[in-house]
């Protein structure tokens, strides 16, 4: 098995104990134990664990962080399928959460994954001493990433950009925030429970930020080239958006995908450590689309 | 002034410069904006300064905390008003927030006010040294008060009892997580920024379980008794609805709240502390529906 197989392992792992234990009452322990346990690539989790190893952490005390980065982008992804959002049907092969179990419970579930997401990332704040980051820079990082500055934001300005004429500043501003965000604070946290100093973890970040707007426009792609049974979720649904595809068209964009994951290695390249697994992780985003 | 009026206003202030401080993109400002400027009984806030000052820590100091309890309670009403939850038309005497501003935006707007009150929680930790509380487990008190054995749980089971018969313990297992564990939340992150040891802790929280269902019953009454007028909602709401008032009737209802009222001070009688804002605040709970 590779480096990331074992990972993508135990994180899967990791999420099927926290569902196995959730205290959620019926019916809504269902709706979070599947969004829990279904397939996913798990590359935010992934992002944490590469960046805590790097730095000398070990991969079972990163788990917690690396599951609380899978349940926020599951919880995002659970609100954006709603019919008020991009009303979608299928996502990692199975109905939309609110298809199966209704809006209201989709609903709920995505909010309790957010929360006990926050929980996770402090819970494993105590596990390497000394603490070079105090618990609530670690929390600020999640803030940042979800709230009004990142997915949130982005999630609204896509919604209400549709149909209008888009340049690539908009389109970047959208999935900075859409994507980057989570991808930046997947880095940075993993960076910090591993008591990387300032300046690493800022290395780390604009690798990260780097590697997540590659991964989204590797998405555009794949949405442009695959079909639903590949991808497990709607596909076609970006038609009536501007993508980097539609900007770029499909070479183009390859070609930027490319271009972000040369970034994202260089920002890392005098990185004093075993930076290894990072590197690993952005030749597997770049080789999505090859 | 009394002490709540200006602690009232310390906490609208507050709020309103939070909101003028925001940084969301358009079109996710306004309705975060309106959110949290909207007017509100602010309970929860007071209830988390209130138990910081009767252990002496400053006002001042314990409005950042107080601020996110009361984002969090508006983030949970923008949910609940929603078409798939309840359905109201009418929230503090303005259009529920999706009715003015769309379903995305209100759900957007509500995860990112929910997002936003983890990061002040925190910002709060400092304020005061030594610290007998890290901030991991003030955050947990957070998840465990909205997440799926808090206030996502209670909503869960409330809409998807409707119509079944309901017995007392239900609609208390439904109300101690829908408006209980927020209370005691608040009540514990007051006293917890203010240093307060874990005995008294536990005795503020015991408080504020209690004082939470006083006021869960006291709305119940309000909703038979009240027009939607001087409430600002909708009434009539809980026709459907098991409540305190359709098992015990008005009167019975106004009997318990104030029974529990009584529990709440008898809870705090031994304080060696200046409890009196905790009294003060009993006994506004109380005289709601006298």
């Amino acid at each position: 098995m590779t480096y990331f197989e074992t990972r993508r392992l135990l994180v899967d792992g990791h999420l099927q104990k926290i569902a196995a234990a959730i205290t959620a009452p019926p019916p809504l322990d269902e709706p979070i134990r599947r969004s829990l346990t279904s397939s996913g690539k798990r590359v935010r989790a992934l992002l944490t664990i590469a960046a805590g190893e790097a730095l000398g952490c070990k991969a079972e005390k990163l788990l917690d962080a690396a599951a609380a980065m899978e349940m926020i982008h599951v919880s995002s992804l659970i609100l954006d399928d709603l019919p008020a959002m991009d009303d979608a049907t299928l996502r990692r092969g199975e109905p939309a959460l609110h298809r199966a179990y209704g809006e209201d419970l989709a609903i709920l579930a995505a909010v309790a994954l957010l929360n006990h997401a926050y929980g996770l990332v402090t819970a494993n704040h105590l596990a390497r001493s000394p603490r070079l980051w105090p618990a609530h820079q670690i929390i600020q990082r999640v803030v940042d990433a979800v709230g009004w500055d990142g997915t949130v934001a982005g999630e609204a300005v896509d919604l209400h950009s549709e149909g209008s004429t888009l340049d690539f500043n908009t389109l970047e501003f959208i999935h900075s925030r859409k994507t980057g965000a989570l991808f930046v604070a997947a880095g940075a946290i993993g960076a910090m429970l591993a008591n990387g100093d300032p300046s690493v973890v800022r290395r780390i970040e604009i690798y990260a930020r780097n590697l997540g707007m590659a991964f989204q426009i590797t998405d555009d792609v794949l949405d442009e080239t695959a079909d639903s049974r590949q991808l497990g979720k709607d596909v076609g649904k970006d038609a009536g958006k501007l993508t980097f595809v539609r900007l770029a068209g499909v070479e183009g964009a390859r070609q930027l995908a490319r271009e972000l994951v040369e970034t994202s290695l260089a920002s890392i390249a005098s990185l004093r450590a075993t930076a290894d697994p990072l590197r690993e992780l952005a030749v597997m985003v770049r080789d999505r689309v090859r």
